[in-house]
């Protein structure tokens, strides 16, 4: 089998890096293809890990550098892992992250990787919105994107009609109503759904006026916060609320 | 005056992009050398705002695009400032953020857009770290650089050497001190400094073990938050309790 810089069309994908290449490994071991180990690599601890959980078959120390010519782009790249892509849905008895055409690939890696981390394990993506299987996403997210589900749909009328428990909030800067004295709502059979803009372009308000929008207070002095920063905050304040609740 | 590509040893920098320029000429007017604009920029608004703040003599209508094409790395930018570095030294009252050795352009530079959204005008950078005057670092930080005072010490004994009456807060892993149930320390006479550490390697904890250790609970599902998501969160939380402290 012959390996080509990654594109969309593939039924598979890359992971650079031992980092995202172990998370693989724990996570979805049965979609693990292949996984090549440059010659010059010595972390021995990895190297069992992955001999441990990897048909060994399936492992091959490239003595050529071949390999991480073409798909390392510069980096100094060690171990890169080929896997099959796979469908995920989201968890309707559990709590969502919703981003509205995400547009630049280490941004929705970095995303994933707050909301994994502050316990949301569910994304749904509005298309358009960048390729997730993408490997610089996988490598933004630290390999975190295999260990949430991810689900693609084409409006935010096709979300709320397959999870109707959901209780959106819209984070925008249309609205008097600041994050930091806001109460979410933890009410019986229904769940949180936290949705954030494009980039650039924010939340459409015509689509999510009606979505509970929250505004994070910053000061006058800044136009807006980076995405990732402003989602990280509302997952941190989420977290921290819910927590409070139980 | 020939423009070359930015070197740190310069005495002089640039800002590229309209958005960081109009912060430049908003907040350091006295600094401006010179204001390229390119021939096919028509946005009247702006153009009425450099030429409302800036001699003209210094502004030039750019028809080569030589300038452009030597600074700009392949980018869109039809604005390009040129400006005279300054010095600054922090606000002995006011609180503080500190970085020690920050080692990526782009995370400074949303760490200080970050930090001024939520109120915070002065940096402490403990040495090596990167060149904040670098363009990276001035466009990531969405301008926001020009509104902030940035000064740099060569270990966290020399800066608690200047600044006596600040309470050092330490975010690293090794604490059992959480963010979310922390109390920042509003003593009169006193102000905050929050202290985070370079990108790989967090703070030292030798160094920092006795600076008010505080750790934001994350998930055992992620390693840790990327730099600038965490600085984030934390200065969201300070604001917050100060805020709710007067």
């Amino acid at each position: 089998m012959e390996f080509a810089k990654y594109k969309k069309i593939y039924d598979y994908s890359y992971t650079l890096g031992a980092f995202p290449t172990l998370e693989l490994i724990n996570n979805k071991r049965e979609n693990v293809l292949k996984i090549f180990v440059h010659s010059s690599f010595k972390n021995e601890e990895v190297l069992k890990d992955i001999y441990l959980k990897v048909n060994k078959e399936r492992v091959e120390i490239a003595s050529s550098n071949k390999i991480f010519n073409i798909l390392s782009d510069k980096e100094n790249i060690f171990i890169i892992g080929v896997f099959k892509k796979y469908h995920s849905f989201l968890d309707k008895n559990d709590d969502h992250i919703l981003l509205d055409n995400p547009s630049n690939m280490g941004n929705l890696g970095t995303m994933i990787r707050s909301s994994l981390g502050f316990n949301i394990k569910n994304i749904a993506i509005i298309t358009p919105g960048v390729d997730f299987f993408d490997p610089k996403v996988i490598r933004s997210s630290m390999g975190s994107i295999f260990s949430v589900n991810i689900e693609y749909f084409n409006s935010l009328k096709e979300y709320k009609e397959k999870y109707k428990n959901h209780l959106i909030y819209s984070f925008m800067l249309q609205t008097n109503n600041y994050l930091d004295t806001f109460k979410f709502n933890f009410k019986k059979d229904y769940y949180s759904t936290l949705a954030f803009g494009n980039e650039a372009a924010g939340l459409n308000y015509d689509i999510y006026k009606n979505e509970n929008p929250i505004k994070i207070n910053i000061s006058s002095k800044i136009d807006s916060l980076n995405i990732t920063n402003a989602l990280t905050i509302a997952v941190y304040e989420f977290d921290k609320q819910k927590r409070n609740n139980k």
